[in-house]
């Protein structure tokens, strides 16, 4: 399971060496006391904080707290926020986390309808995202 | 020696923390194939890339090829590159790595002099640095 863990999360740091950013993995992002993300991400212009999820099932589910932890580390860095999700056969989908939808219990769920729905590529979150720019020049 | 390493990392991680910085250690800094620091940190207006060096004689030596991958990195993600010096008793110091003296073997050789003559203290380094903006207004 570590290994698997790893093995996700170098894949998605060195898609964004491909393509001019530097990104690493933060160690100890489980376990530290301060807010940490899995990877960050940055090209001088623009810097990502991205917390990994992957599953073989068709949802997955995240605690309230790890998303808290994601916000307070993005605003404090300087990042915008992803949580990049993983499904079986799928490319990677990344949602911001006003995406999320709560469970009952407080926590967040994400199936894979509504990640190919919100779900932004890989293209769209390093881009220009000029859809996002023509709505704010109105 | 890992151990020590760990926990002088952490207490700079810290330190970042404390001013208001998001900061973090970097996974796999010593064995990854890309060129990745020790610690990197921000705050949303400064970026810091960190190498981080420490000892209990009066000298140190960095590799040549450390030095590259912290210059690479930085001008990849966009950060300030800095060798983060620890010598006992002393503060950390900062020195950029344009302040690095060559040995004959073309590595890197840090005494406590030159720290002190070219290092910046922590405040420095995530401040104003007024004394630099007043030079380059010339």
């Amino acid at each position: 399971m570590y290994r698997k863990g790893y093995c996700r999360e170098l894949d998605l740091v060195n898609l964004f060496w491909d393509k001019g950013f530097a990104a690493l993995r933060v160690a100890g992002s489980g376990s530290s006391s301060k807010p940490l993300p899995d990877i960050v991400a940055g090209n001088g212009k623009k810097y990502l904080a991205i917390e990994v999820k992957y599953t073989s099932k068709e949802v997955l589910y995240i605690n309230f707290s790890k998303i808290e932890e994601l916000i307070k580390f993005s605003k404090r860095f300087g990042a915008e926020a992803y949580i990049a999700v993983k499904f079986s056969h799928k490319d990677w989908l990344f949602l911001s986390p006003k995406d999320l939808k709560k469970t009952r219990s407080g926590n967040y769920r994400i199936d894979i309808d509504l990640a190919m729905l919100k779900g932004k590529l890989f293209e769209e979150i390093i881009g220009e995202e000029k859809q996002m720019k023509l709505i704010d020049d109105h």
